[in-house]
């Protein structure tokens, strides 16, 4: 029961065609979802410039394809995660406009452009080069977003001058996410140079006592720098959509 | 050496009384934290009601009463986290004006007081009772640092009309703290209804599986809503303060 | 020494043919197994419909044709899960009448007609489009156990008015299993809604810090939700087999 | 917004008092949890037997005693569950009525009378005497919901004839509790022994490589047994409430 | 230096060829593992039939050729644990008359026969089929070292009178060995059943919250009958030969 | 129903007070623990000295009093490990011969006198001076179980030396227990110098990375000796008890 | 047998009065530890300043005191770690001379004063005030083996400049021991600045995911920087005593 | 901003081309990493023999081929880890000289000729064949870095006197590398027979309850020999450099 169902009920009733108890009875069953006020978020997700997401991993190739060309039906912006380059030209068959991200896995159908605010940037670091992919991930999906990124690669905390020879974009930046493997101790330092917020990726990347990414997942929620917050492991995904809204908020 | 320092220094050198190589030695072991813009970066922190904050725990009752203390002289806002009533009374004989938030074991020194913006509201949820304590000690943290702050408890997911009967005070907040223990399904629910930064708390609150909040952690770590972030178990401190921070973003 | 043997035992004590010693010794060595009480419980099981359920995994293909063969020749239902399309192909070489779940994997011999009670229905829901087909085991084991079952997948709880807007399904549901991965937080709200029995499966659906299925696993068994019990991760048939048991009670 | 608010807004609008527009306006902030079904539900657990419950670890004395007290005003069975003895005494003080359970620590107060159904037995079992305080947890709340119980202790599997010589019993329960800490292996015979709902409770109970329980935990979700479904580690109540769910279905 | 140098040391210090001080010199300096009680020790195991054993697991087809190869030339028996088939192959290239055991995956050498002591039996019982790998591995090993072997399998504790009717062979045992994945209930339940050795293995069989056979160890580790004592997950050699020295005990 | 009621069933059977039916009807529902064989295992167990055994952690003061005190009636030899001297106390008011082992936390009632064979050793060792109480525990048990018991202590890897200076007791020991936290490296050490069998029991002995034992537990498992196998942490009961069994294998 | 005795065995034998089959026996006998070479060993370690170490915790006051008392009879210096202000008293009382570190909680008796060299200096540094304990555990240890050792505490990560104003002292230093909980975060800074061996010793302090020190220990062991090696979390003195051992390596 | 443009400022404020403002806000941004010290500390890291490393795992064939050419342009040596046959194919057409070694997976440019001190010797020890690749990468690095290297592989605990036997070697050695796997036994028995730096490395040799090399780590972290420090699992260079820091101190 949409909007318009609920008037003609309200209708049906002052009009005497149903009763009061029908009335009642009718607005029990009301589908909550289809109430104005959930539109309405709708419509301000979409003018913020969040797009429809796929998340690929475990779906078929015939089924990327399929979600990504109904989406891309709305003139919305897809994107689509976790793709491989064979779901890509599936999706390519159908969406010609859909382009690839190899390193972030990442499929975008751009439809709608986005102007982002060149003054406030999501800065985006990683320890090491092989922390790159997850960084993409993140980059990819807050530039679909409509927000101005920047990227400063392999800055890792064993290297410190690397990383303080940063502190002018750091400091210039609105939001930074850090991706970091190993230790991730990335988190820390940078949390601990700027009263920013921080989003900290942990990162598969590493071997042995790593534990597939619990060491960096460990270490970021155990950060000693106030102002960090820590999504899943490798879910350069989540903090790029978290960065954008921090990053819109006026 | 300080900024006066470095300036004699440098007239030193410009009337010829130390040579270029006494002044190029002198750089390479300037101390890094006596430069101006770390200062700087100090005085924006106390512009923006970023107290000075002691973890109490595993501290002696002496230790905290004299940082408190010392902290208190340069007219600044001391926040003391995980204190106790005993930590309390030896500050209090210090520091007079200190104050006392048993629930979120806080000692507050408010000698600056700011003005929060009405409209920006920190919006804090808990899904128990016993869950308060944690999202306390994030909102002192959070009025503290000069926030407007509400709080909505006791809205588990186990009850979802209760949390859904909140929906204009959570469409209405900036910033979302959702403390939960146990499962920690209410970041998952809160996230997926707004486009808002929510900050998700895990707890150690429950027993057995729950693992000393292991179970709330990687719950709200694999959160199916994008936008959610996570801190460390308990950590209502770096929840308040990360919420502070975005919602002074302007 | 099955019922037939032990009268013979008796009488021939009766008659004298065997001394009381010897009849007591016969009596220890009495093996359990073939005593009448145990036979009709399997009866009773048979009436119930249920099937005779082979696990395929780590069996080769011609060990699950031999044993599908073997138990189909009893003219009972025989159900073997965790199969691959190759062991099917086998199966059906020896077994015509076998049929394939490929998202399932399971293969069904149904030689005996089971008509359910349209009245008591058994609800599975998905959180997600990749729990299905954890869910579709679930479901095929209840079906071929004679249960009438209702799907509802993809309701996971980021977008709880997809959920809500099921709840007249899940009032009227008899049993309900939820299946789900990541956060697993859909069994504490459905749990939550109704006073039913929910079964409650989580999937190792997920990356990083979901563990294998840790994080659902632990979120179920934590939940705050009175009236959910947990299977094992990915545990499919189980769930069904406990739903079929418990909608089958009078 | 309750239901006599609601006729009240409908008959205004249908007298013209108020626009079509208010009407929808009302409508949207409608309060899901005012809605009529939801109390049906909650009438409907209550003629269940369904009792109001308070998990009083982690609470105050005072507290317990007031959510108590306020409860028992409603005529309704309370059950505080993880009570001490100085809870109950502030309980007494209070609802005079109120009974204590030490070895359950739990709290009832039973002002509504319910037959059991003798037919229809709820079978609580445990491995060693141990078990039994979590085992009694169980069973008071299935006999505060009206339900009749019966108790088999001690009967671990390691002695397993002590187990076989109660087959009588579980062949003629309806719902079975199996309450076991260690290898928790009793949980894998009784389901095995019988086709009924067998809720399977792990126990805290061991030392050493039991790590408070997770060696029965894991060991029950492994379970050969189909049928056998897992609460949260010594969550006795849980058990017992989910028994009493299936034991009243019809 | 072995005895023989020992000896002709200890001459030429009786003879004045060598000083005191050289005596002392080389003595401090004698390695002990040519020590002759060392060498007895030898003989000894290899009268009690204890082959040579080869872990191929992680050594190259070649490597393994070699070492049996080399083993063999001593008139030993050798075994070697883990192998694939076409490590198999390049033994037998070299030594003819090895023999593949492809369930167990062991190379056997049986170049000395013994003849096991029938009254003496070690029993190996399975809970399931897929343990029955684990159940030949121990067995092959108890077998080559001598011992008269029984094997029982499939008997696992979801089907208790499967196990009670096997009661005589397992009063009839010497020692006996459980392998049993999943739950791994089975040492609990035989080791309850009569006071011999029983040495259990646990397996990496099952799947979920099996987490690659920590469930049965967990639940063998925690068995609650005592004389059960555990070796590694899927280490069927270790309990084989195990189960031979204490079969061999006099 | 025991043996004599068994026979006069058969009595009344043979001279036609019960039918055919009546009697098989008996024996169906035969209680399988009062089957002769069951009491000869008992008789069994009894002449090879194994004592009735209370577990009195977790048990109150009372409850252990009255256990020890009605196991002591049947002329058998009881023993209560984890026993507090509270709980001595009290058990020595009822049972006046009992003793008290402070170290093993073991109360004894010596009521049958064994005599060990001093030719058949059961060795225990320990790592460490902290590892001694799970020491003792085993060698009281394996003492009153009437074994000849040999203890040497603090001979950890670290001192390797202190080791091979035992070899000759190690050498002549019939069956060996290693005790051992930290890294519990003793095991594979021991496990490598002799052809006997090796019972590891790790201790909860450590700090940090140790985990409550987790470390010394991991160790033994993987230990490179094989004839080593593993009980609980800190079960020196069930080292005792199995090495006492093995020990009198003939 | 000590280098006396088997002088005059030898001499005994040259002279004829024990035959060459004697002398075998004798020598397969030789214990080990009387060897010279593990004397001399002995001898150099005490030269080095290696004291005789206690580990008090699991200890009982009397047997602590015993143990110093007699190990402080042969003029060596003694190390009694984790002793509580208890059984300082009781040392004391046996040797007047004995200090005592309450931080630290070392009982230190130094009888022989060891000249460090001040070139060559161990570092000891700590993240946090918390993390002290455990650094002067390093400490004091390494000083009492006679090394010089300085102090810098309070250097955390999230306060980088803080580390840096440091750097003359870590470029100074000849071995550095880095002490800190939390996220550990500090070995691999420190271990990037310099070309230094870096012991990283991970400590217990923080909570909820620190899981007692598994943070930082993992984070330490995941370390981007070479040249860092990791002791048992909150083991100092292990630190020191290495971090002593390379010290005086020349 | 390097050394060559501080000149240039200075000289420009000395001739009053900058003011003191202008020339104190350079310095402010005066980029850390350039300052000559930093230099310093690279040249002094070449002295000593600390090539370029590369770790390939995770690059692609061309990264790999490219990070090694370019780095090798500078007349270094450099040292890639975890690299590919296909990797060093990829190397070698673009930098002839580039030697691979396929046991340690390491391709290594040797520019630069190194004499080791003979006197000063890294001892790298194995406890098991399969342990090799992983000590192989540790010798190739101290190797490369000019140590003098000895290997003695295969003395793993379990045959003690195999291990004893080269204690000469051991007693010779300057600093000991230990790598094991499974119970990690060796490093503590090392340990305690030398007082040099011991640097373990646990490998993920094994299976089961080895759990990816977490038995061996926990071992060795809980050594009761001190002296021994740990580095993460299969982490043969980290152990490799660590060893040759620790080799040219003097």
């Amino acid at each position: 029961m949409d909007i318009g169902n609920m008037s003609s009920m309200l209708e049906s009733f002052r009009d005497g065609r149903i009763s009061l108890e029908e009335a009642l009875e009718k607005l029990k069953s009301f589908p909550y979802e289809d109430l104005d006020f959930v539109k309405i978020d709708h419509h301000r997700m979409m003018r913020q410039g969040f797009p429809e997401v796929v998340f690929s991993q475990g779906k078929t190739v015939e089924q990327v394809a399929e979600i990504v060309s109904r989406l891309s039906q709305c003139n919305r912006n897809v994107l689509a995660s976790r793709a491989t380059a064979e779901m890509y030209e599936a999706v390519k068959a159908v969406v010609p406009s859909a382009k690839f991200h190899p390193l972030a896995k990442m499929i975008v159908v751009q439809q709608e452009e986005l102007t982002p605010d060149p003054e406030r940037v999501i800065l985006i670091m990683t320890a090491g080069t092989s922390d790159i992919p997850v960084a993409e991930e993140a980059a990819i999906t807050a530039e679909v977003m409509g927000n101005q990124v920047k990227r400063v690669f392999d800055v890792g905390v064993a290297g410190i001058h690397r990383l303080l020879s940063q502190h002018q974009l750091i400091e210039a930046a609105n939001v930074i996410i850090v991706v970091a493997g190993m230790e991730g101790a990335l988190a820390s330092v940078v949390g601990g140079m700027v009263a920013k917020p921080v989003i900290a990726v942990p990162t598969s990347v590493g071997y042995g006592a790593n534990f597939g990414g619990l060491s960096a997942l460990l270490a970021m929620l155990n950060s000693c720098a106030a102002g960090v917050a820590v999504v899943n492991i490798d879910n350069g995904f989540g903090a790029g959509r978290l960065a954008s809204i921090i990053n819109k908020m006026r």
